[in-house]
């Protein structure tokens, strides 16, 4: 009918007219944007193993809290807690990479470290230049599979190759547990662990890992050795305003940072160390060249998007409507726990915790202790295996026997899913107003 | 005006208000449509260091030919040829991650390589068993950052950890020049490099490792120690269609394979070992926790995407219109190389190469010699340093004494980008003819 019309006649367009084109344009376009839609989903659902997105938000969004007889284990420091605010993010740090990227071993062949990123290195000296927390300019970056690998990079580059006896490592205990893993796994003939830095007192050379805050119990530390030939290299993980007050800008001839505890992406294995000398940079590049012919560009390209990202809650509100920026939604979340923590342990004389000094963040803008991505918990009373007792009420905790202290006390991980975190204050604050806890 | 209308009079629409509504959801769905492609445009923009999607194509398809007075460098085996296939796939391969994705250090508790990540796992056994290289069945799958670190990891789990003296580490000369410097970087006191299995006659324990086809010559190996408490690793990271026929499905005890060879994505830092006894691959495991706390979840997410579209090039061939599938072009790619290669070699005696036995390739379905991802050249007459010869006229390469060989050899990476390989063959084709190579 309507073809007729118009080879008969000279076609008059009516707003009758003009109103079914501009409904078929209206089907036009919202088939085309839900066809966007369909695109979007069809991406995201074969590439994270079969599960589309809306299951994923669903996974982390409503993880189930643990029943009363399952474990709760705060062993490990695997940060899921950050996952909410990461998922309340929504599509702003979403990376997409081509099916041609990551070819070839090479990032950068004009930098010393060729197989840096130069997004990533951006990144990171954004950041840290945002925080105060370290000083970047006039330092070399070297990034890591971690800050495990950059650690072990340090070692090798800063242990003579052809001396007589091994160097010593050595930490003031409480100190990290992996670190006489890592040390004397290979039994290396250029270093050695040595154990606990406060008890060190021979004069051959040493390197002193000062771990500030320190993994377990959040103590800010500085060197204790007083020997004449000592090396000290700082692992400063937790130097961020989530964790304890940035109150100045950290200059250390050699700094390890990391993904994991900064953003909470442990996942994506990637840690960054920030070296005064030129040639201890190049030696422990050497060393990630040898172990692992360079570092993931995938992650680092994925790091430089979420740090970026975090530098923009800050410095580009406007784009992120009402959402609160980083470092203060993941200080207040710490904030909280410690509260409930605080609270739980108040409740009688079971168990106790360090206190921490009060000081003035300069990023925060704010007084505040530290409060450390671990509590370093004791228990008190005739409780000597304090790993054991926990366990025996269906909490996994880490024993201070693999700290390089005694079993009186325990490491327990802050920053796991609320709910799991929620059902071990539950169970914490039973125990602690018992008053026979061995009931 | 509106407003009054309604108010006082019951509001009738008409064609023409009916017409005002229907344009103005048009140009509401116009706006969503573009700010939808300005968002994905955004999401491409920052995430490859600033250059967008464009750029970065124009980048790859149009790689500069190197002047005459540059250096073309075939000393590494930087597998850039590969881009060019992958670019022809377009977003077939492209990877979305969410920014919530890669928080936990887990990828799956109920194995005991908890950092494996399972659609890794599915598409690394998939892609065996269509090619048929390697048998997967009652193997453990070990994921690592390259290869490189998986060798590491056997070694850590195949020396005891109590011996009086380090495991000896041997291979066939000529060797991959990495095994020393790997094996003795850190002094290790669990096994030191003792060179050339051939050599080596020693009735202690001894671990030999035998990579087929061999890197830096392409032969096809076996274990060449006749000892009796020898263990062997297997490096299979050439066994691939593109390099050698494949004529086996190989069952060693440990066979060591990576994403760089087989793929050409180098720079994800991906490898697996298909392992046959639980408790070695629980050991490595361990290495790998250790050494680096897993592996990246991006680059294997990556990884398991490649994989997945190179077994889809062959089982869903309707997804891909009339592209070659994945193993067939590299192999045609493989095959121009070695012809271009050997036809500029015969053009005077300056120069030879290794002739390789013809076999029956069960995957590809013909028979062919290996073509190798690197030649072994060996420079004739009077030329006794051949890299350094090589170098004088702008190639650069690596000394056969790298690989425990005479400095008569070098090895030339064939795996470079078109132009460079090209320039490449130009060059070697002019020294070829001359009648005396000193001029």
């Amino acid at each position: 009918m309507g073809f007729s019309l118009m080879r008969n006649q000279k076609f008059m367009p009516t707003i009758k007219h003009l109103l079914i084109i501009s409904i078929a344009i209206n089907a036009g376009l919202l088939l085309k944007l839900l066809h966007h839609e369909h695109e979007w989903a069809g991406l995201l659902g074969p590439d994270i193993n079969g599960k589309n997105e809306v299951r994923l938000v669903k996974d982390v969004l409503h993880k189930a809290k643990p029943a009363t007889d399952q474990y709760v284990n705060l062993d490990r420091g695997d940060p899921t807690m950050y996952e909410v605010y990461w998922m309340q993010m929504g599509d702003k740090t979403t990376l997409v990479l081509s099916g041609w990227q990551s070819i070839s071993y090479f990032s950068d062949t004009k930098n010393h470290c060729w197989f840096l990123e130069p997004g990533f290195a951006n990144a990171v000296t954004r950041l840290h230049n945002l925080v105060g927390n370290a000083q970047t300019r006039n330092y070399h970056i070297v990034v890591g599979t971690g800050s495990t690998q950059l650690f072990q990079a340090a070692l090798y580059a800063l242990s003579p190759s052809s001396a007589p006896e091994p160097m010593s490592i050595v930490s003031a205990a409480p100190f990290y547990s992996s670190y006489p893993l890592i040390i004397d796994c290979l039994k290396s003939g250029l270093y050695k662990w040595k154990g606990d830095a406060s008890k060190y007192n021979k004069d051959d050379p040493y390197i002193e890992l000062v771990t500030s805050p320190n993994n377990p119990d959040g103590s800010i530390r500085q060197a204790v050795v007083n020997g004449s030939g000592g090396i000290l290299v700082h692992d400063l993980a937790y130097y961020w305003p989530q964790y304890t007050p940035i109150s100045f800008q950290a200059n250390h001839d050699i700094m390890l940072f990391t993904v994991s505890k900064c953003t909470g992406h442990a996942g994506i294995r990637i840690g960054w160390a920030l070296v005064k000398d030129k040639e201890v940079a190049k030696k422990m590049t050497k060393f990630i060249e040898i172990s692992s012919i360079g570092v993931s560009k995938d992650s680092q390209l994925r790091a430089a998007k979420i740090l970026d990202v975090i530098a923009d809650t800050y410095e580009h509100t406007e784009k992120f409507d009402k959402a609160t920026p980083f470092f203060h939604y993941i200080y207040n979340e710490m904030a909280k726990r410690w509260r409930q923590l605080r609270s739980a342990v108040s409740k009688g004389q079971t168990f106790s915790l360090p206190d921490f000094p009060v000081e003035k963040c300069n990023f925060i803008g704010q007084r505040f202790g530290t409060q450390p991505a671990f509590a370093w918990l004791k228990c008190e009373k005739s409780i000597d295996d304090c790993e054991g007792f926990l366990k025996k009420h269906k909490i996994l905790t880490r024993s201070g026997t693999h700290f390089g202290s005694s079993e009186n006390y325990v490491r327990i991980s802050l920053i796991s899913h609320k709910e799991e975190y929620d059902e071990f204050i539950r169970r914490l604050s039973l125990l602690s107003s018992m008053s026979s806890p061995h009931e």
